[in-house]
């Protein structure tokens, strides 16, 4: 069961997304060649195999353009899917199946693509007790569908913003001079609910951090064996993520060394769409 | 010299993606740690080697969260670069430098990916005379974005939505009953200025594609042979344009058959990020 | 059977004209002269005779102030009417009706004026193969209305804007250095489904125009002699538009000239509204 | 010394009107035909006598699109300019002189249009002591725009919405029982600074409106002796205004009646543009 | 029968209370721990006497989340309530009941709050003739729901904005040479449904503002005999208004001075808020 | 030193505040009577000692008004000031200054209300290492200006909405069987920096929040013996926080009993606005 998308956030990318295909003209093309009156049934279909995200927001799309259309999904956001597989039904007014068709694939694709990348890298870590988790490297306005995606896939979120938890990199190390003071700074002006994590390059600064009280360690751009070493050292004394440049293909031996979580940028900026289609039935 | 992004676009790309990453509690970790007084340099760098698209954009960031940062760009969209091309300078306000540095990578790094995938097609297809064009496959809310990658990359665009030009696909000719009664009908009711496309699936549709006075004809699913029959059959008569799952790898073979244009979803819709960063100097 | 105004456009003028009208104290008069119990029904008439556009957005406006609105249409967008005419019954809170009524009149009676001045154009012109277009002089934020109107009107569109094709003016021409750089400029640029036309001044440049591949000549400002000389020079090798201050009197002169089409901007920046009213029965 | 239009509503109607006309793809054709570097002059000048209205929102288009654009206003809003006159001067970039030509004079021209056929009323009425007012029959989305054009022609607003003044019309009275009850309930309810109004038939309803104290008279409909009558009726003790089709042509002798407002909707529903160009030099 | 919130400011409200409560993540708690199938029966209740408003627009939450949520109002906005009191019921999905209970509740206590407080001083007053009236001292963003709890309160609204009334103060005096030359000037500019109330600080002022023939005086800080005093002089000439820090307290002191209205800032700056809940039942 | 409003909500607020109170109209008081050349200096001063919250905010009024004001604060927000202190001066044109004088000491007077009485409560806890924190009840639309204003009275944040902590309450505990099932529901699907917080009425719940692992407790309503005797019981393992119908008065007395947070709803939801003016020089 996982969480849905907010419903003013599917309205609002319902909203935009259509705005962006029909801008001031509409459908030139569907509003001359099909009878206002024609009525069809659509059957979205997965052309390929994965993993299904997207698909309320998707079918949202139908009855804004018309509130005669008539949508039923045959399954839900999570649900792993065969190529071929019927993923809903359509069924209005022609013009609206037509026009709407673009709109709602590219949601239900985007979206896909992304759960089915993450549906890929978790079952390869299965059994390690490890997460896999996103990143804030998401496509500029897509944050909630694209996270939304991730959990879909089986997935975990990291923070969604810099809002809602403190990061503390390199940098905010070096200009707070140092591990220590930085997490007391940050611990002294957050809200007691703002989880603190520090990003970590070896082993010694494991050391600080788990002294200075840090929540979570980003274990970043370490080998397998000084992860090992670090999920030691920590030994559950705070959650560890290791990232960095994680392909999907190295998720598994990560998962090894015992780390918490796994995150990884690729799902979110680079996982291909999955092929989705809408056949039109008369 | 490649055309840029509408002011207004820029402007609203940038306060959504400022939006989704502040939130209303803002940048807890740097608004703590770093010194409202400390200032900064910080260097956008390519990691990877590639073309540029999306710099302005990503740039607009940084004056948004604070006037004091200046902005200097040491190459332009439509660049191509080596990996640890200097991209550009942001020097100011030291908060400004991190709050920004994500949501501005996330904007330079899709947009480059894009345009970067585009180019590597562009020039596998040099010296045939086709283009490379992109579809209205693109990610919701960023098709202006994606559209302008595709430009920086040598590519061009195809229609920008519904609203610009009329597409005819299967469905459209079944409802109009054919080719011809389905371009009469556009014909007469769309503008001048409207450029009308038919897609059609064997050279029995080119020849009444072409009767009908169609401007474009999109050749689709068609292997190479088939291609440069539809090429010869048209004869300059049409513009032709060769799509339908083309990978990048087929483009060149495509190309070829002396199609004008080919046309691949894969490049706004899953084409992977260029790796950029934002390195931060004291 | 004219083209929609797409749903999201109706949407958003029915909230901006509510908006404007109601602003935060609302309909002060009818909240405290009517009760919120009374119910009647309202009958939009035509007071002249005319051409109906805009009656779909025009009676969105009142289930927006209350649900329990009931909206009847009696003719649709493109129906000529004669004085007296009944376009539609509004039935529900007497309250609603008051409210909405002058948002929807003056939706309506925009959009009729010049649906209906444009119908006398298109008349005016009847069997001489001429198209009546219109510009985009339009007035600010109602451009998606007002070329609905024109479409009602049984005219067509000109572009819908600067995003949509090319019309090389003098500025551009004189900048680019003639007419064949000018066009040369821009196919290599704008994608195959773009449009160019070409504004010229004299036959010289029909000439150009035609060299250069433009698919359309703006013929600006040209005698009724010139136009026909322009007419046969092009030969049916590109659409000839007769543009610049052609008044409605002067349109049916002008189409004689073989043009195909006549952009005149007075259509929608200048149309009288046709007067409409709302009649409420207890 | 006219009232200006409010920042926000600047900034609204450029955003607006920029936004409609530039769309995803931006000036195609500028953007192929102009350099990036070209720099240019443009001259806005009247083609036609009037009153300007609007110059400030108009020039304001500029600066959005190239913030490097200088403008010089030579007139102001309210001024009367003869053919020919030079408005103001717009200097920069040539490609963000040619995007928003369009857009500033659909503001300008709409708003003069507005204004002259004001300033004509006005000057019809001189000397009278009648003023002229505008209505709430206004183009969607323009109301503030169109009722300052009408302060800069020298003429008045009448109530901005339903939100801010009284208007007892015909099914107001008829629902609350008479004029009396009518006035009595919203004199009961709304704010002591809002203006109540009652729309009268005949001298029988004037009679009445006065015993109910209402703070100005509507005579709605009304030949020029009865308004006459219903001036020397009313004496002073409300304000009268007389409405109801009074065309430009009739305004003199009805303010010769003695009313104190005389209301034309024709103003800003009907009034033609102003004829206003931009000439670019070099 | 107080006039309603019009429909486009409750949308709004209800987007802009919800978007700002359910940021890009939603509810993770009820998201979590509520199974989507949950239903359930929500009691709104008020925790103390009071009276109540903005109960339409708390309750317009839920439908909002859920459509399948089904609102039922025991009271109306204005109506005194005990302790106790069942306000409404909500019917639906759990997950939206808990989901929408902070944003229903801080629209419902907020605006009651300032209803329960008007309602204190109104009582406190009763049988004076004098009216209480609110400002625009409102909170950045509320000012409708504000002004409509006052209603709801027995109070009436002083102007809505600076754009729908004249308030001469001080500095306008100052500045325009005098109470004379200032209504003067005013008169001259504004429309004729536009009230003009002068405020001044001793009787000296109240001769000059109503020898200009201001509507209203505002008696900015008098003692309670300098407000008799005034009340005498101006004999029904114009409207006098008792303004400036006047506590609640102190109304009925103020009222019996024989002033036509008094306001309070306090109602809507710093009431506070009333305790109200939801109840949920299995 | 005080986190700042983030940018954009600073441009949001300063807009809504703005559009609320000029409307179409603008402030037709100071257009009239105020000369567009007239200049003048404004002092923003505090009529009551308190702490200072929202003054970036409210000075961003006036540079939107008017491009040529200067703003200079003369303290920043989070400072204490005594009664007459000068807070800041605006400078430039006088029509700016008078119209944006109200919708800037909304901003600033309903913000440093609650820093005041943040302060005040702040200070009645000194030394106890208790932190006082808000809720989300807060005025709809200005939680991310009431929490900022929080902070400036030296409180904490707790969380900001639904979306960025767990808070397992009552009717969830019910509905997900029990603390230890809920419990592990959330963690099940929660990101790892998503903190969890579960409300307790009693120590029996509070020993099983503990070995469900929950990071805070929500103590709900205890008296100051079972305060005592849960933080005992807790003994460091989680946060504790007091909560519930918590009076200023009484937080002393709570925070002696050791709780790590007390939270107040009246901070944001009841506290009284600031006494602050602009006093306008010549």
């Amino acid at each position: 069961m996982t969480a849905p998308l907010a419903p003013h956030l599917v309205d609002e990318l319902v909203r935009r997304t259509l705005a962006e295909d029909l801008g001031l003209a509409g459908d030139v093309t569907t509003d001359a060649a099909i009878a206002a009156q024609a009525r069809g049934v659509g059957e979205i279909v997965a052309r390929q195999a994965g993993t299904v995200a997207g698909l309320t927001v998707a079918l949202a799309v139908f009855p804004v353009l018309d509130g005669g259309v008539t949508i039923s999904p045959e399954v839900a956001d999570g649900d792993p899917v065969a190529a071929g597989t019927l993923l809903a039904r359509v069924q209005g007014p022609t013009r609206a199946l037509l026009t709407g068709e673009r709109a709602a694939l590219n949601l239900l694709g985007h979206a896909s693509g992304i759960a089915t990348a993450t549906r890929a890298v978790v079952d390869a870590v299965a059994g390690t007790g490890a997460r896999i988790i996103d990143t804030r490297k998401t496509s500029p306005g897509l944050r909630a569908l694209e996270k939304h995606a991730v959990r879909c896939g089986g997935g975990h979120n990291h923070r969604f913003g810099l809002f809602d938890a403190v990061m503390l990199k390199d940098n905010h190390l070096v200009a707070a001079g140092g591990i220590h003071p930085a997490v007391a700074a940050v611990r002294a002006q957050v809200g007691h609910t703002v989880h603190v994590e520090v990003e970590v390059d070896d082993l010694e600064q494991v050391h600080e951090a788990l002294a200075a009280g840090a929540d979570s360690i980003l274990l970043d751009n370490l080998g397998d064996d000084e992860l090992r070493g670090a999920v030691e050292l920590v030994a559950g004394r705070a959650i560890t993520e290791a990232s960095g440049g994680i392909s999907p293909d190295r998720a598994a031996a990560v998962a090894r060394t015992g780390v918490d979580v796994i995150s990884l940028g690729w799902l979110t900026h680079s996982a291909p769409r999955l092929d989705v289609a809408l056949d039109l039935q008369g």
